[in-house]
């Protein structure tokens, strides 16, 4: 029997990749369309999205916790800003089996960092406490038995992947302070990761490689909380669609050089079907995952100064959001991880 | 039980396309790939496109009818040079089901038009006789029976959908001098469509939009062979990587106006699963289609002069390639025709 | 002694484009700078436009008759939306030497034929009698001695260039009917033709080769008024910043064949240099003409059916606007119209 | 009197760039187009690059000594490969008052590095000791006297011109074993940077997001032989035809901080007119420089740890290439530095 799903949010980029993604699943269906709070209306989707056209016959509805219940949804995605998110994981929580909300309103565990960094007072701490984190490679126990799942952020994913067994492993060397020495993460992001909101920046001919958000991102602290070690993180935009790929730098502890660090990460993800290890000497680029829900990590050491240097792709609309839910919804319901997710129908050269 | 398929010319764009679309496919497997004729080495697939790494094990082969054979074949799709697939059709006919060719070495029917257009003299007019041009939704029951299915072009597929119908129906006016009023056909087509052949004009930094083959491109005679009456078609090249925009402009014979048109486009695509006729008002954009096996078509019509305006868009590697061959080979082997074919997986913003 | 100017509208893409050209003529002096009427602020013209940092000083001021005739200047540049660049132009007139506007406000003399196209009643008919179109290739005499300068439209920029001197010498065939066979224009613009404007099909994700504004363009009337024939126009936009190719089709009247046609194209252009035909075979690309003044312009003919294709090629910006508003200037004040507009510096490739 | 100029190497995308600039530059002339050594024909330019149609009548000739010498020049420019560049400033010295190289052939001082870096044995020691590292802001008087000048590398400009100061004034931390803190820099430039070679990573499907040359390019010995510091570096592609945008991470010395970071930098630029130090809050984007001969740098400290970001963009084809070298020119030839490079007419939002 399919999963019965609903999409809070469906007209933004995140929302109609889940609709994407979850029309092509075999073990699921999409019983309703929402906007966010505060879209009005009533107009069919493919109006937002014409490439749904003759394809998907529901109309995007305003959204409310009664409009929502009626569908009798099994799982229910927030494709929804924050604030919204926080309302309607509250309104849903017990009367449906799973929320998996892609916003970033429960991946913090420590509510008092919300209001700096995301300018909102948390105003649903027990809900905190009980939401999943929802990256599956390292918190998969937790998703299984989640009603609500907070999915990652998009270059939290592409950091915590690789940085996480080398921090759990001890690969990273501490400071003369004390303090362990800072991985600096570079990422460049495609646009859409800056969501379907009118704002100059976002205009075709605005957009170009720059870097914005340094020092004050709002995803440093998601980063910082389950990466295992303190990181720098900057990002930026690049005149592309979508994708993330990210450059870290990580200085070595003692005793580790390139074919530990190799097997470190190999060991790790051996059995993860969505990580792919590069062979030495290939790069990934952000075309190897476009629309597909593969992180893919690379790297290298200079044994000179025992500097390590990653390179981690993924599509910052699948692994980095709607795969990732879709991810977690799977693990959540029993299903394989995989179901639904392994199209290579993204790319076309490289 | 899965057909068993082979793919020859599996590391240009249209090859790659073929191998994704029948990755994901329910009842189909890849067997074997292989390079054209030209091309050497064993490389495993991943190394000419990193996407299908960890998800495709098959090294590329170089291709032989014996090779080839080995794997047992239902389906062998040739996405090889026109003179290669002469070959491969020639050596491999009567030995597999269904040869499903991408080039147009069998395309037109009239083996004295080769030299012209393509350059090279038809060695194999009986089997061309036996060709079945592999457009389903003009020529679904020669496909059904076809061992050697000739898969049209991606510029005749834009054309030809939106113009039979009215060819046929006798929408198109007559000149003077008794001849018909030739549509117009302006289209713009990606990158990808040029392939993956190493020319100055497909560098990153040399693409724009330009005109190009004008009044002699290939894909003329293969037009008017099929869209029922003669056309004027101009290719056009625009600065992205995949899908077509085809803008035709018909003179109207008397009685006919914009219900009409509407009308007779409507009836002869209400079944079909793969022509979308847009609502009056919205014109196709290529993210509408892109990696999507679908045709959009919109329309209007200029009263006071009985002049149409239609476009059509496809994506040029799925129907206007991949796609259609596979929908053609899902038509011969007796599944659905949408099998494996309704990812909406393609685009991000429209 | 410089000429002195001043900008209306500056924080748009034209309006930055004249403050770009300005700039670098050796001959003229930015006097001030002015927001379109409803903009607020007075921030420095880098904060708009990061390029000028450091280059440019003067604020982006609202824009107010008093302010901008305290710049004391020769030649104001109307880079504004129709209504505000009716209303400065009636209240500079008389006060400066000249305007130059690059809205549609003064462009079609019949003043009955605004409400229709552009939803405005003309309100100034007066000044419409006075204003001269700006096309200095076809009007040349008419501009050095306005006050008040129409600077045309990018798209019909591209087709009364080529169609004009073609309908003069008699080349465009007669339909039965006695109404002149219709040239067919397909025209696909960059996106900085749809302005700066916060509008969801101008962002970078959104934007696909697409037709619009399907025979309800502004544009229509204004080409038919100077192509010296009537026509049917298609626009399109294109993933692209800038530029404009107009794909163009005609019918050909009895005794024109392609010698002709280019000869009547040759002879027209000789002198301008602006204008360049190209050798046969050779079909102008964006890339040729990005950021620069040119016009490029091909051709050939299909003898078989005396039919006409002609491909044209300019930057939007640039000769559809900016740059053709500074020919302007030049042909006013009685410099050289080359002046300050030879550089090449624009593309990369091709 | 114009200087005289040739340019070897025109039909590469710096050579072009060299082209548009001295074909506006009132101070200089374009006397002379060749090919590289191995290139054969006697082309017209614009068969090569349609934007010079019309503008330049000269061919592009197979390059010899004597056919270069005969054009008379003051100047000529190698844009070629370091081999060519390396022979051509050998049979040029003492017979043109300066050649101006835009290769790597005599940019390191320390003859014994190329081997292992460029593939080459460095052949004339002597010629090398006498060139000038051309980088105007930290090597001007050497360039004023200099016979050869060699043009620094693209990423090496973005690089050196922030750290250089930093490192001179003691800004970067000392590691407990004595070694300074090597500066990260994550830099991504566009496709142009790989020249205008058939390659298929240059092609315009297969461009993406990605790293290269991973602890092996050819420009890390550049940089650390002039940046005041050893450096980490790492090159990324991005999907843009021109422009290099480098994040660079230093770890400061004690007693630094943010405003004393950017005293230092302003410091060090206050006269420079191609350096733009931003507004705090202001991170350049490659939009601000394409086209021009400016280097943005901007820059913010977490106090916390003591940590330094920068980000510097640059056009890798103007001050990364060609720009840059016509600066040198100026320097060399006694204007000033920038004559001919002031234009911004490169980009259109942003």
């Amino acid at each position: 029997m399919a999963i019965r799903t609903v999409i809070i949010g469906a007209s933004g980029y995140s929302g109609a990749e889940l609709v994407s993604i979850l029309l092509a699943h075999p073990d699921a269906r999409v019983e309703g369309l929402f906007g966010s709070a505060k879209r009005e209306g009533d107009e069919p989707y493919s109006a937002s999205f014409g490439r749904f056209r003759g394809r998907l016959d529901l109309p995007v509805r305003p959204a409310s916790t009664e409009a929502v219940l009626a569908c009798k949804p099994d799982a229910v995605f927030l494709a929804t800003p924050h604030e919204a998110s926080l309302e309607f994981a509250r309104s849903l929580d017990g009367r449906v089996a799973c929320v998996l909300d892609l916003s970033a309103a429960f991946r913090l565990k420590d509510a008092t960092r919300y209001p700096a960094f995301y300018g909102f007072e948390h105003t649903h701490p027990a809900l905190l406490s009980r939401a999943a984190y929802g990256l599956p490679e390292i918190n998969r126990a937790a998703i299984r038995g989640a009603s609500l799942v907070a999915v990652p952020g998009c270059y939290p994913t592409s950091a915590i992947l690789p940085l996480l067994p080398l921090a759990r492993a001890g690969a990273i060397a501490t400071r003369p302070d004390g303090r362990p020495a800072r991985p600096v993460i570079d990422s460049t992001s495609g646009v859409s990761g800056a969501g379907r909101g009118l704002a100059l920046r976002s205009l075709f001919c605005e957009v170009h490689q720059q870097a914005y958000g340094v020092l004050k991102h709002r995803h440093q602290p998601e980063i910082d909380a389950y990466a295992g070690v303190p990181t720098v993180f900057t990002p930026h935009l690049g005149p592309f669609e979508r994708g993330i790929l990210s450059t870290i730098h990580v200085e070595l502890a003692p005793n580790w050089d390139e074919a530990r660090v190799r097997a470190c990460l190999t060991d790790a993800y051996r059995e993860e079907p969505f990580v792919r290890i590069c062979p030495a000497g290939v790069w990934p680029s952000v075309a190897d995952v476009r629309q597909t829900n593969f992180c893919d990590i690379s790297l290298a050491v200079d044994p000179a100064w025992g500097h390590l240097i990653i390179t981690s792709a993924i599509d910052n609309l699948v692994k980095g959001a709607a795969g990732q839910a879709v991810q977690c919804m799977n693990a959540r319901f029993g299903l394989p991880e995989t179901r639904g997710l392994l199209s290579t129908h993204g790319g076309t050269g490289a």
